[in-house]
């Protein structure tokens, strides 16, 4: 059985349901709430030594970064493909997903709000400012490449792992109140994704630890 | 003939470089002076419409996203292989790698330390500060990986991925003034790389675009 070590609202851990949905994969969770530093306790750290999460326990050993861990679910679970078949096609998937992981993500996550609160004295809306910037510029870029290779999802007409990073970026733009009018072509595969049966199973408030009220 | 986008002291590029040579593989370069944002200008806009380097123009397709290049890259020549064989080795390969591309380098690169600077007043001492607490936290993981998965390189004894991230996380650490004394495996992996002919091919300073002093 595979165990997915997660917190319902974390971007990453959310790529990875996804995937493990897409693929009709059973996963057990262990939830870590961020938010109550519980992902720094010693026992998360001996199995994670960068103690973020996602981790997934595939019984055989703990694998860590989501795009990693993606790429392990698609060579070991190679149905339904969630990469295309031809090299090039994989790389712009793939590019699709490192603007996200890369040049999106990790500037907007808990770790480095919290850093630019602590250190720069940012307020709640400086914070909002900088998230939005970073995110708007990543999508201006990602909306070129989704309208020229999406046909329904951001590369051709079935899920890939673009998607999967997508997804969980989108709803993170929402949270930070970033104006989604600019980017026609990627509402288009978040609508479609919204009535996807694996991508709603995925969604963070469908997760055993999801709030009630959003906090 | 394969035609690298890049700029000397890119981080990004450098990994592909690295690959590149690891390949035993003949490329162009044309580089973009970021500083004086000569990758901003409407050309390049059109070949890569996020504007960074690297991109790859493989004569079929520009190929953007270093992580997405290398992917690529180890695809259509394989040989000599840059992953291992099983999927769970390859995970934790590219798991090295994320570490570095997503939780380090784009907390640290040129477009991020200039907000800082625009938008929080941050001087330039401020900003070494800022670089070195999250090369310092990302090295601290990655030590434990390669002390327990390393034998001469990050994984294993022959140059992996992995290793085209280090060095040039390495390189940068160094000139942000980041003490490497806590992490000796990574600093011997950076020993057997500097003697190693692909890796020096590669290096910042032996490139076209390198200043004589650095600046």
């Amino acid at each position: 059985m595979l165990t997915l070590h997660s917190y319902w609202r974390s971007s990453a851990a959310y790529r990875v349901r996804i995937a493990l949905s897409l693929k009709g994969l059973e996963f057990a969770q262990v939830t870590h709430d961020l938010r109550q530093n519980a992902h720094l306790e010693p026992g998360y750290r001996a199995l994670n030594p960068q103690h973020l999460v996602p981790a997934l326990d595939t019984g055989d050993a703990v694998l860590t970064q989501s795009p990693a861990i993606l790429e392990w679910l698609e060579e070991t679970h190679p149905e339904p493909a969630l990469l295309p078949s031809t090299p090039s096609s994989r790389a712009i998937v793939r590019s699709m997903c490192d603007l996200i992981a890369c040049d999106i993500h990790p500037l907007n996550n808990l770790r480095v709000l919290r850093e630019l609160k602590t250190e720069f004295g940012a307020d709640a809306s400086r914070l909002d400012l900088w998230a939005r910037g970073w995110i708007a510029e990543g999508f201006t870029a990602l909306e070129v490449l989704v309208e020229k290779h999406g046909q329904g999802f951001c590369f051709g007409d079935t899920p890939t792992l673009a998607d999967c990073f997508l997804i969980p970026q989108i709803f993170s733009a929402q949270r930070f109140g970033v104006d989604l009018r600019p980017y026609p072509a990627l509402r288009a595969v978040n609508e479609r994704c919204d009535e996807h049966p694996a991508f709603v199973r995925a969604h963070p408030i469908h997760q055993p630890d999801a709030d009630q009220v959003d906090s």
